[in-house]
């Protein structure tokens, strides 16, 4: 299973440990996160997932994997700027979504146009999200 | 100037009567319309358009530029589905969202991401877009 | 008729002064050029083109209208690098390559993938593609 | 080290050998390896990579992981035809080009435009990439 993991590169704490602890959960189900690669949320999650060996890929905007945050495993290096958010949802076969501005709106529009469930914690208030409070409601989704 | 209209391919005969106006007015000051070329909202801003002589383009998100709608003047065909999207907000200079879904909810969260000034009428109501409720008050954006 | 121009930034006088001619003759014709929108051979058949009037199209690979050549008539910004040279090849009816380097070769077995017609003027030797050595060549296929 | 291999969907049983010999040579080493993701010379490969448990990526032209070739262990679902040859060679350290037509040859364009090594066998003679003769020549090139 490939979970998505959609979210800025700023965040509060505790949205930031919301997604590690997503990440972990990720990570030892041996399901593989895939996200956008940098900062915030998306590192942190990749931080959470590694801590089980979990494998992350992060689809970047930028032309070169150094944008990558350091728990990246695969860096898919688009050159496309914001047009990668479609990607990541098309690869993703469900997809979380913690927080964010208008990056991961754009994602979750992304994501429910193509019908993909997508959980929502913390995040905009959108008709047809799932939206959870606790990572432990997020778990029945990705087992 | 390039204004973007977004919206989706199904319709109420509100929201086209709205979007037909909006092309109108886009046709009339010799803008340029920048669509997704394709049925319902977009098709109905282009038809406006194209009664005035307006330039229509249309960002199409399939293999040939039969997908294109009727109005369309030039056709510029992507093949590249959703993330076409990112590619309408990047080239319109102000974008008009009407009515529309979880497409057009993207192409708002897009926009934003790129700090584009989004007028919204009949449409997600999403802060940061600002929102109208009549055709009047969308001309003086697009003076 | 959307008329496809493919050729590098960088150029020798000799193809400049070629692909300002072939854009004068698709000016002539009231045409549409479509481009990558940078300087080299698209600036120069774009000059061409806007010198009888033609209507110029730059799909552009950065982030904003402002890297266009100073005669593009439309920019499309699609921020996706080299990834818009598919953009080109799909959009234009047939492409003429000018030239060129690397870029151009991709644009050429873009092209050549979907089927489009390529016309070639001093540039790559690829088989499936139309050589030729005269602008006077070229016109009998953009009639 | 990720290793990009590109070579077209159809093939010769020697250019198959040869993609799936290559293949092997990435498992044993641990590399992962990114391709198209479809059949013929990728599949060849990506099944010479597997029988060593080498890593392999799909960057796949479709809208959905069922295009995949059986030996993909991480499909990326573009969505986007063929600009997602783009996202392949910017996504390889190195690219070898094994065969292929002209998708092949605009992958190699692509490369050669963001200065990408590409060693070449049984391919397109272009100027720029390293000619081999031999899967052993290859080698060297992915220690």
């Amino acid at each position: 299973m490939i979970v998505g993991i959609i979210g800025g590169r700023e965040c509060s704490a505790n949205t930031r440990n919301i997604a590690e602890s997503v990440g972990e959960e990720i990570g030892k189900r041996k399901h593989i996160l895939v996200c956008g690669g940098m900062g915030g949320i998306m590192e942190a999650a990749c931080r959470g997932a590694k801590r089980f060996n979990g494998l992350t890929i992060g689809i970047l905007p930028g032309k070169t994997k150094e944008d990558a945050n350091p728990y990246i495993d695969i860096p898919i290096v688009t050159a496309m700027s914001h047009a990668r958010n479609a990607i990541i949802v098309r690869t993703a076969d469900i997809v979380i979504a913690i927080g964010g501005k208008y990056g991961t709106l754009s994602e979750i529009g992304l994501a429910r146009a193509i019908d993909k469930t997508v959980i929502g914690i913390n995040t905009w208030d959108i008709p047809g999200i799932k939206k959870v409070r606790t990572v432990k409601e997020i778990i029945q989704y990705i087992k």
